[in-house]
């Protein structure tokens, strides 16, 4: 999923309006109270990352017992959902929760942060993150841009997608109209398939008119909702483009580095515990609705093979390499994060890849 | 592992015994300030477990601007290890930081909350704790002994031990002198083998003299110091015993429900941000040592075949009848895990255990 399709409304709300002239609280409480405004950029009470985002704003003033002021604006609330990196960098807004590989347009750079194809699962991104450089590249990246981000959040593994055909080979994707935007989509078309990005609630009836092929949103749970079952037959795994990206917590810089050291890591808290709890629901709701999918649906899940996988490989190499040709900075981000998964990648094929094979087999899950 | 062996002085130490009497602030500040003694099971410093006690007792510090008042005792230094269970549930210490498998002998349904063999990885554990009914059962449970537990940490999923022979079937356990404690002990005596328990820093001479024939400990990070590639050639995977259990801030109830929502909201996000921490800091380091084991001292990375998990299996279903029958309660608790490995197993296989396999295949990992 990529969430461009997330703008509602690019206006800027009346609702939104009156929240900018409060940033001047009464003296009396003036170094009391701290105004946060935060602008998504997803829709209002969306499953999982809006309403993870939602409650990220809540628990920072509730944990701060209302100390910070947190005005919490969905996608088109106050600005439109893309329009949130310059709020945010200009000082308009505090902060945003966003998916950093929004901005890869500004610097290819951001999308690591996120999710590149072939990258990093959640407890991967987690380790590059904070204890093998990865936090302080981001902080690298983002203050070019006024910004500084936190890591808040994640929707795990992706599915591969919905098709009406089976994947047998690479060849299978050639013509295929397929919706994947992003480097995900840049990985397709280098299979000879043709990446066409639409907005979620549009892809159904796409799929039904068979102006595109094949399809792939998120996962389970937020699949279900969307009714792929009744247009498209099989349901592929493993996605290779968005393995566990983090979402971002970016706050304005200048404002950020205003803040004294405690309420700092007040944010931060909230902030890492959101990766706890949105990962876990996550998990818990795509189990939940993978079953009825299956059980209720009849969706027949189907694995890609070596041969599709080894293709994705060699595409997303070639993906990487244009990424890396952009400046210095995006080839040593590159480098650490590819240097990252080697080495966790490596344990985590010894730890859970080998025990959710034997353990599942077992179990006949 | 199983970390009894971590008790260093069952005394109370002088330093700690200072404490307890600070509890009653000057008036002057007693709205303000709280006092929060938490005691440990790790002994001080111990990498990961320990580091990450402390570092969590220093986050709700900081985190409340110094509002509550944490002191850090870990074993030893003010009550043994195995004491601490007691001093939370009496009173005389606000919290400690354990892994709640130590207290199985109160109760079975404690080692659910921990790790059981067969059981759940980390992102597993926080669907089930989070979402799925498990945090429900804890404090059920919890609220018998007079304990508020939350989830504070993981080590992730264990690696299956050191061993100086080939294990090719479950005959291969059959008389073997194995160190590993708990339930995990438990499976392996079912199979033939003798279990023992061992402190960490008893494993290496008992392996050296042939008094054991194989030991398990954590994974590459804390085995790595104790040099067990000196002792023992084949270092076996996946582990079964421990495969994501959560560690536990366990607070004393009667306290907990005395603080406002706002302060047990931020001793929460203190909580969950060490679940995202600690674990990303053992897969980090974990990947890293594995790197150093395999390439400074030739240890041969060994998994254990279908034979043989197919007997941990079968095993390891035999240990949960026993627990099953303890009581209502513990039988609540292991359908409730029971269902959620279903469900969200059933996905990671689908996501994060095929997305590794085939990613890890194709890089060469």
């Amino acid at each position: 999923m990529k969430r461009r399709e997330f703008i509602k409304n690019a206006g800027i709300a009346a609702v939104g309006g009156a929240a900018a002239s409060t940033t001047l609280a009464a003296p009396a409480i003036a170094q009391e109270r701290i105004e946060m405004v935060m602008v998504s950029t997803w829709p209002r009470d969306f499953p999982g990352l809006g309403t993870g985002a939602q409650r990220l704003a809540q628990r920072i003033q509730d944990v701060s017992d209302g100390r910070f002021q947190v005005q919490y604006f969905a996608a088109g609330e106050r600005v439109g959902a893309f329009d949130v990196f310059d709020e945010v960098a200009s000082g308009n807004a505090q902060c945003y929760h966003a998916a950093d590989y929004y901005w890869k347009g500004k610097h290819p750079g951001w999308a690591y942060f996120t999710s590149v194809p072939f990258g990093l699962t959640e407890n991967e991104m987690g380790s590059w993150i904070h204890f093998m450089g990865g936090q302080e590249l981001w902080d690298e990246l983002a203050g070019e841009f006024g910004l500084k981000c936190l890591a808040s959040g994640n929707t795990g593994v992706q599915m591969g997608g919905w098709f009406n055909k089976e994947i047998n080979s690479a060849e299978d994707f050639k013509g295929l109209k397929i919706r994947m935007p992003g480097l995900g989509g840049d990985v397709m078309a280098k299979l000879g398939a043709s990446p066409v990005s639409l907005p979620g609630g549009q892809i159904y009836e796409n799929l039904v008119s068979g102006a595109i092929d094949a399809t792939e949103w998120v996962g389970p749970w937020n699949d279900y909702f969307l009714k792929f079952y009744e247009a498209a037959k099989y349901y592929y795994y493993p996605g290779m483009h968005e393995p566990g990206g983090f979402d971002s917590l970016g706050m304005n810089k200048t404002w950020w580095e205003g803040l004294n050291k405690s309420d700092q890591l007040l944010i931060q808290a909230c902030a890492y515990e959101e990766c706890q709890v949105m990962m876990s629901e996550y998990n818990a709701n795509n189990g939940r609705y993978l079953a009825k999918l299956v059980n209720e649906h009849g969706v027949e899940l189907k694995e890609f093979n070596d041969d599709v996988y080894d293709a994705f490989g060699d595409a997303s190499a070639e993906v990487y390499e244009e990424a890396r040709a952009h400046s210095e900075l995006a080839n040593r981000i590159h480098e650490s994060f590819a240097a990252a998964r080697a080495d966790v990648g490596s344990w985590m094929k010894l730890s859970e890849g080998a025990y959710y094979s034997q353990r599942n087999r077992v179990l006949g899950l």
